[in-house]
């Protein structure tokens, strides 16, 4: 291989990559001495020593390099880090690139600077261990493993200019997610999308064991990753002038071969996949440190995963053998007398926005535009009366997400991401304006597919969500539609999302980025085709688990209502909402207008459907499209057979509106709240998901113990969609009984009632086992009105 | 190829693959006329037509030919379906091989009973769509797709003699976890565990869309196969006779390759990773079935995914095309005229228990031999007294799992399952007497690795799930510890395998199975070295929303606790238990005698801590080992400032004795509840997790009004210990002002109490900020007894 680099370059990178490791373990180790100026003593150790060495010295040689050639081609690149836990590389980069201190003033260039660059790592009211929202340059994490490639490909969309560099860790590439978003090249398309390229960096153990991958034969590895659909390079060494030489090499010739494709491609106007060049790297862990603790080899060992020998204190043979570790790196060779990085070492860095700690890129809201939105209204499902007509909601959100697609497609910043489940979700009028993204072979006979499609769909919850996530972080928008009981295959990138979000709403630089907007459809109720492993509402209840600041819950109970909240969670900013709503015909309850203001105060009395005069008997609650349902056929049979019992029928857009005010900015008030739930009459709450959320969510309110609540349990199978009810006690009938039962001045009178409503249950179950489907009743049902006592009609959906 | 089949044999399977297919259509289309002795009419139709169409007529396909060569060579041989909504198909094969019948004796060979298992199909109170558990021979729904191939090495795992044939659909195969699945044969020892025959079933097309691995070139796609360390072999077409000679050939082919790399193994005892086959099969999505609907194509198409034409009812020509569909099969020439299946066909299927629908190990309860266990009390950790003696509590369960894996080491049925964390949560003792599964290469420097290890180490948590599930499934033992944040990974893993678990409990030929055992350690309140991104308690939450009959969450708040729980948990059968529990020194407060009477109660006063006299001002209750320590903490010191303070400290370990006895097997009884918790006092509750949680599971107790839950709220990041406590107001102070907060007789006194708790905490931040670790009164705290009013301490852990 050539050796691109002269003497003098190799010397510079070389200081520059032991300023980096020195500043790295300094991190790790030190509080005081920073320089190393007099000998190092006990008091100069932390108390605790915290943090990962292993992956550092690897991440801090391929950021130098990085460096070389974007000061060189000037570059627009940023820098994604798998593995995350080596946090202190990237801030010891970032520090010596002068960005650091751009954005952290008090961590000036100088000995004081580096002293309080030390101490802060992984030190109370610091800075944490990992390459977190606090890092410059950073839009990934990397503390839970898995989502590098899938944050790089998300960002890389849309940014032909850009260049995004992934470190995979040997760890990392084990998970499933890594696995499987390798296969994200068939998606990337090289005319209209930057690139991507993965570093696998082997440097063959996790936290204590071997990795797979380093342990298969190179001809598998190259085989594994020609497969994948990748160019592979390989580059493997300790020395660091044969390294430094050899990886300058193989950048020059890898960077050369990504903008030969992208010209021939963009020449050519040829999107077709191209075979993407990438590299594995394969360095000792923990390069550069110590060979040998207490006996035992440590470098190239899972030994120097975390802290070599993190037993200072005590052991003055550690002291010393941190010393001579940390004077390995020449400090003051590479340090003036005031701690200056030296200018001829710092010069090799890129300067202003070409750093990779200050792209923007990696700060996306700074380059976020709002989306421009059509009025929603305009898709509004003209309705005669309440229920009179049936829409399927999904569906209709779809027409609005084709114009919204359609305004923005000029800015090409805004992408809708589906596991499969677009057009079975109901989406697809979106493919008349963006088809779906394919770069892969195509046949005649296959439809919607588009080189430069803007719907991704890929059978990967994990994929859908990492890319949205890498597409949000770098300043645009999306839009997620995900089967309900399958979207907690990534409750745990959801987590990870809004932890970063939760972070930088305290990180001023941090610039708000656009929401994470999930639809979940094909619902818990609604799964006639799949049955018990398809139904579970349980995400609700994890995204509740979160900060108040940056989750919301919506469960919109028809067509009009959904589009409402689909504009706004649209237009909001650094939120994951969460929208459920169901693709079936269902009724359409309220007009636009009516829709609006119960959205927009996200609870409502719906006095059309209430006769209570202002004090009722019960109140008939209920949130989600199917509980609404139940419980307007529940207040019909009332209606019907109970005339003299005053209903008030509240339902719930907005979950959060539920808990009080203290615990999320939503929050109704305690007054409203009783004035809408009453302070002591008995609630019947039909709600879509688990019932102990609702429990959980008004455990405070006044009238707590009154609420009575039904929801899911776990239990279905494929069947009708009303036995769904049935079976989990949410139906009409069971819901009217449950009013009955709980308003005592009534009991005489209604014996009879509940008989009717227990044989009718019965005949229910009798009929759908018989025929198949649903008893014509409750297939016909429709709303018809109030009996005695009902309120006009066209009242509206006035709101207490 | 060859021609292997004569063309008496090739007829016969011909037939028998019509037959399936027959049966399969039948199922999703008719409720009557099943063997089409009249012409076909409108009411033979089921109302609702649901299931998939796609994948059947290709496992249908593959199921006769794995037929033949189980009965050639005898194979012991289970079938795992990835595409598991192919169910008509595998209930098609298992009733004509009569397995169905023999379990289910009303669905009789004969016309009635094609009748009734037509009818059944989706159908209310019938039997669900997918290869559900009802389904015989089943150990793998597959509705949730992505987990097949590691339930196939899950089952072969110990099973020397087994082959396992487990189809990956290419929609499933885009998913991650099957994507890192295919490495599973690193793990696979070729000497002491059977074989698995992954078929990679390319028909195509998902839901809407092209798969990926359909749409790569062939070479691409080989070199994906061999890079994961496969010999993979291809078959292609869609002309039934010569797919039929080119299956059998190549099944030959690849059985007599699967018996030459055993006996190679065996015979050198060699266990060195072989490159085990793998077939690749190319047929048309909906092979056999329409070729076009209404000018559009079908077969070969996505369209052929679900019900290829759903609108029969009202549509002569659709059943028209529906009758011409049925007729291809020629049911007439398949089943004579009582509908029986003629025996010239049925009698080329294998008998008894090598028939797929009968083999045992898919019905794992059947094999399952209970655990030997030692005793666990002989584990103690001795302590003088309450929280004299420090453990780390993990470690002391570690010594305790190394003697069961030892004594169970004679009947291969035990196996401890970590995703690289074995070691990190401190039960690494077990190598002592077996270590680390590893069938790839080696370096000197290695430890604790062998070819016949147990304990399954990778960096995927789906690894570890999938494969543990599959071993449980099919009647063995284990054990998984994680990390605790990361195991939201496998949140919706965990979800189809509580829902398996509960279905069975009401299938009476389903024999119960061992629980699946978490211990979550590394948890949320001890990431020192990683921070907010490895803080998550949410998956209690996540399990406490499934069926009581089915889950048990444990917090064992000290080392012998722990030990009592887990042995507790691995004799149990049947559930998900949920273990959390500390890997750091901390104490030790039972002494093991009392350890077994706490958590044989699951809750309990401890006397020893308590000086309430039965009469108690305020209760300080906690669940988990942390809120533990800092109640107790708070207890001491309320103790020193307010000796008049009556304080009752209640302990949970079995965090469902908090809900009703009507909600769960193990709810306290409301009258020991209010006895213990009292009916007014208040309650200050230190928990684990998210403080919602104890609201949700007492909500319906009498004094829950004055329940005040402390947890964590979701701040966090890289600090001290008792700093998250303090982040969180879950510290000792936080909790000491809670408490006398809520007692107005002493508030008067206790002005100068909460103000010198308030000022410690102050203290506390302004020290850790600038110590780097906890005060050292934090540090050094120890429960030093009683002070006035305390019972003696030799009471022991007496419960209410």
């Amino acid at each position: 291989m050539s050796e691109p680099l002269s003497s003098e370059l190799l010397g510079k990178m070389n200081a520059y990559w032991r300023a980096a490791n020195y500043l790295s373990v300094g991190q790790i180790y030190l509080k005081d001495n920073p320089l190393l100026e007099r000998p190092l003593s006990m008091d100069d150790i932390k108390p605790r020593l915290l943090g990962h060495w292993g992956t550092t010295p690897g991440l801090n040689f391929i950021y130098v390099h990085l460096n070389r050639i974007i000061k060189a081609h000037n570059i627009n690149m940023i820098y994604i880090i798998g593995p995350g836990h080596g946090g202190p590389g990237i801030v010891a980069n970032t520090y010596l690139e002068g960005s650091y201190t751009e954005i952290y003033p008090h961590i000036e260039q100088g000995e004081d600077g580096i002293k309080r660059l030390f101490r802060q790592f992984s030190w109370p009211y610091g800075i944490p261990s990992h390459v977190a929202p606090e890092t410059p340059g950073s839009i990934h994490e990397g503390g839970e493993l898995g989502y590098s490639l899938l944050h790089a490909y998300g960002a890389a969309l849309d940014n032909p200019d850009l260049i995004v560099t992934c470190i995979v860790g040997d760890g990392e590439a084990e998970t499933g997610p890594c696995a499987t978003s390798w296969h994200s090249n068939k998606f990337l398309n090289p005319i209209t999308d930057g690139a991507v390229l993965p570093i696998l960096h082997l440097n063959g153990y996790k936290i204590a064991n071997p990795t797979v991958l380093s342990r298969i034969p190179q001809s598998e590895l190259e085989a594994l990753m020609r497969g994948y659909g990748y160019n592979p390079y390989f580059i493997e060494g300790s020395d660091p002038t044969t390294m430094h030489q050899q990886m300058a090499a193989l950048l020059d010739k890898v960077y050369a071969e990504i903008r030969a494709i992208q010209k021939k491609a963009r020449d050519a106007n040829d999107p077709t996949r191209p075979a993407w060049p990438m590299i594995v790297m394969r360095t000792p862990k923990g390069w550069t440190g110590p060979k040998e603790v207490d006996g035992k080899p440590v470098e190239g060992t899972w030994r120097a995963h975390q802290v070599p020998f993190s037993t200072v204190h005590g052991n003055p043979g550690h002291l010393k053998l941190l010393e001579e570790w940390l004077s390995s790196y020449k400090p003051q060779e590479l340090f003036d007398e005031q701690g200056q990085f030296r200018d001829e070492f710092a010069e090799i860095a890129p300067k202003g926005r070409l750093r990779m700690g200050m792209n923007p890129h990696a700060n996306g809201g700074l380059l976020m535009q709002p989306l421009e939105l059509p009025d929603f209204a305009d898709y509004e499902v003209k309705i005669k009366q309440p229920g009179g007509t049936e829409a399927e909601a999904t569906r209709v959100l779809g027409y609005f997400l084709r114009d919204v697609m359609k305004a923005n497609l000029k800015n090409k910043n805004f992408r809708v991401f589906g596991p499969d489940e677009t057009a079975s979700n109901r989406l697809d009028a979106v493919y008349e304006v963006a088809e779906k993204r394919w770069i892969a072979e195509t046949l005649p006979v296959d439809e919607n597919l588009q080189a430069d499609g803007r719907v991704m769909e890929i059978l990967s919850e994990h994929m859908c969500q990492g890319w949205l996530e890498g597409y949000l972080l770098t300043g645009r928008h999306g839009f997620f539609s995900c089967y309900e009981a399958f979207i907690h295959i990534i409750d745990s990138m959801f987590n990870q999302h809004a932890k970063w979000l939760k972070v930088t709403c305290d990180i001023p630089w941090r610039k708000p980025i656009a929401s994470l907007n999930y639809l979940l459809s094909s619902h818990v109720w609604r799964q006639d085709h799949n049955g018990f492993s398809h139904q579970d509402p349980g995400f609700i209840d994890h995204v509740a688990n979160k900060k108040a600041d940056v989750v919301r819950i919506y469960l919109p109970p028809d067509a009009n209502t959904l589009l409402s909240v689909g504009s706004h969670c649209l237009r909001s900013q650094h939120y994951v909402n969460l929208i459920i709503a169901g693709k079936q015909p269902a009724p359409v309850w309220l007009t636009m207008e009516q829709a609006i203001r119960h959205c927009t105060a996200g609870l409502g009395v719906w006095d059309w459907a209430s006769n209570d005069d202002g004090d009722p008997d019960v109140v008939m609650a209920c949130a989600g499209d199917v509980p609404t349902l139940e419980t307007l056929a529940a207040v019909s049979l009332l209606r019907q057979h109970i005339p003299d019992l005053k209903i008030r029928v509240v339902n719930v857009v907005d979950l959060m509106t539920l808990q009080p005010v203290a615990e999320h900015p939503h929050g109704l008030p305690d007054e409203d709240f009783d004035r809408m739930f009453t302070k002591d009459k008995p609630v019947i709450f039909a709600f879509h998901g688990y019932a102990t959320l609702i429990h959980r969510l008004t455990y405070r309110r006044t009238n707590h113990g009154s609420i009575h609540v039904r929801g899911y349990k776990e239990e279905g199978t494929t069947t009708t969609p009303f036995d769904m009810c049935v079976l989990n006690d949410m139906d009409r009938f069971t819901l009217a009984l449950d009013a009955v039962r709980r308003v005592p001045r009534l009991r005489q009178l209604t014996d009879e009632a509940m008989q009717k409503f227990t044989e009718k249950r019965q005949a229910h179950k009798l009929y759908v086992s018989q025929y198949g489907e649903d008893l014509p009743e409750v297939r016909n049902w429709s709303w018809s009105g109030g009996g005695k006592g009902a309120t006009s009609q066209d009242t509206g959906g006035d709101n207490v």
